[in-house]
């Protein structure tokens, strides 16, 4: 094991210790699926979604690092936003989310109902950055990014780690890319636990950045929101951090894409087969398995779900469809 | 403890560990719904509902006594065909399943899938169980009742069983009652853990035989078929042992019925709130859960979700319903 990966693996292991009282341990459950190929259920996480676990590992290091923290501000459209709202009300700080007009009312109102302060006001995905900047100076608000911050990788990790200790055969295992926060750390547990388990993300062919960046050797960026069903990767890039663990340390062996249609019969799958409510985003390693993406592996494959919220009305129009395509 | 609660508590001791290799321990999953809470995910099991746990006990007990079994039979539109039809496959022995002719194609191609011979010519609800006697004696087939065999009953009581062993402190279980078979089991798993243990049944308004049998002390049958969206309850009646079980013994404090659209809002509860896939039958506790129909507990209450086979475009009609009366 690398230097790189020992200090990270030990950095996980302590925000696992650090976010345990406040997240689930989620179980790793069996499938019929063929081949030994189990799952990382993380749509049954608090919250719904992995990020639970980013989000109360960055507040609760900051709140050592400042035991006068004032509160926490962040930008989001999804999941990250009712993490970073949970996390806040849990550990009794003040905690503001952007988030861009036109998003999901429904995701705003969860988010409200976390407790925290949302502001759509003027937010748009140009200038969302910016303000983000001005309001956390303004308010001596301390900033939680969605995925490129190793504390948030870090618990992120956790996933990952609980399902290695829990499964320790497991021999490769298929989590989603966005801003490669969950990868990242996903295989800095994986790599950490044996460096010849196998690690591979998956992205909708709408947003393929991360797999461009792979096998660039250089980060690539979409010029515009990717119009993909899967909207917890809607991002343009891959943050910095995953960068070096992705491309400089090669830690995630291959970037598969999946289309639309192909994320979508996953969604159905996922409901079929698995009984779990998954959101598209979640879907993306189930997609890349049952479309034949994935490298032969000999030996368990764990997929990692990363989460369920998906919205109804989406959801009743994707389980409608009859027959699906196969 | 009671001389029969005791002596049906063994049985489903050994059926746990009889069963243990074929089945799957599915976990207790904890939840955010006020009060506490938590889930026995019967939707996560082989076949996708509880019912493997018994056809499993049963063929085995068969086997056990006649080492020279040729097959075994079965009358079931639904969730039993499924399970019997894997145990069979699994042991290595021949099923066939009577199924009306006018059931669920994919529950008919389901239960053929799993390698079992399927009647459906002629058959109907009225002389089903003369076909099925008829041919369990032509065929020299044993026959597994879906519900009222005590091997199947202590099958069933499994799920219960390792509800308590992994949470002892639950207070109150609460399943859904159609031919009595997973409310006997369960009681007796819960009774035979602790006698203050409180264990409700719950079933659709349009099919409350088991609540009027509690309520008046003598079985009360339907007079036909019921139409609730629950498929899975739609027995006539409760079999002779879980009268036993039910009335006789009262091991079961009550059961509450819930009308068919409190039904369908918990279908949508399960996804948007617990991102498990449950099908109306499977949801009947979590509707008697979230419309009050429950007596208060002080203490950690269960619910069974007993099963997940929803029909894809059934539940797409119901999550597309929106609002929903809450």
């Amino acid at each position: 094991m690398s230097d790189f990966v020992q200090a990270h693996l030990g950095e996980i292991a302590a925000a696992a210790k650090r976010i345990a009282p406040y997240v689930r341990r989620t179980p790793v459950l069996p499938t019929d699926l063929p081949g030994e190929v189990v799952l990382k259920p993380e749509c049954l996480q608090v919250t719904g979604a992995f990020k639970a676990r980013g989000a109360f590992n960055a507040l609760l290091c900051l709140r050592e690092a400042d035991p006068k923290l004032q509160g926490v501000i962040a930008v989001s459209s999804g999941n990250h936003a009712q993490a970073v709202a949970l996390a806040a009300k849990t550990l009794g700080v003040q905690a503001v989310v952007l988030i861009p007009a036109d998003s999901n009312p429904m995701k705003i109102a969860a988010t409200r109902a976390l407790g925290a302060e949302v502001i759509t006001e003027g937010v748009n995905a140009e200038n969302r950055e910016a303000m983000l900047r001005q309001v956390a100076e303004e308010r001596g608000l301390a900033v939680i990014h969605p995925f490129d911050d190793w504390n948030v990788i870090h618990g992120q990790g956790t996933a990952g780690y609980e399902l290695f200790q829990d499964r320790p055969d497991v021999r490769m295992v298929v989590a989603p890319v966005g801003g490669g926060g969950l990868i990242s750390g996903t295989s800095l547990a994986a790599r950490g636990h044996d460096s010849s388990v196998r690690v591979i993300g998956v992205e909708p062919e709408l947003a393929a950045d991360a797999a461009a960046t792979l096998h660039t050797g250089e980060r690539q960026s979409l010029p515009a929101p990717p119009a993909t069903i899967a909207d917890g990767v809607r991002t343009l890039a891959i943050g910095q951090r995953s960068f070096e663990v992705m491309v400089e340390h090669r830690l995630v062996e291959d970037v598969v894409t999946v289309s639309e249609q192909e994320i979508e019969t996953a969604v159905v799958a996922a409901h079929e087969r698995l009984k779990l409510s998954v959101e598209p985003t979640g879907a993306l390693p189930l997609a890349a398995y049952l479309a034949g993406k994935l490298p032969p592996v000999s030996g368990p494959l764990a997929l990692l779900l990363s989460g369920g919220n998906a919205d109804r009305t989406q959801l009743a129009r994707i389980l409608g469809q009859s027959p699906l395509p196969s």
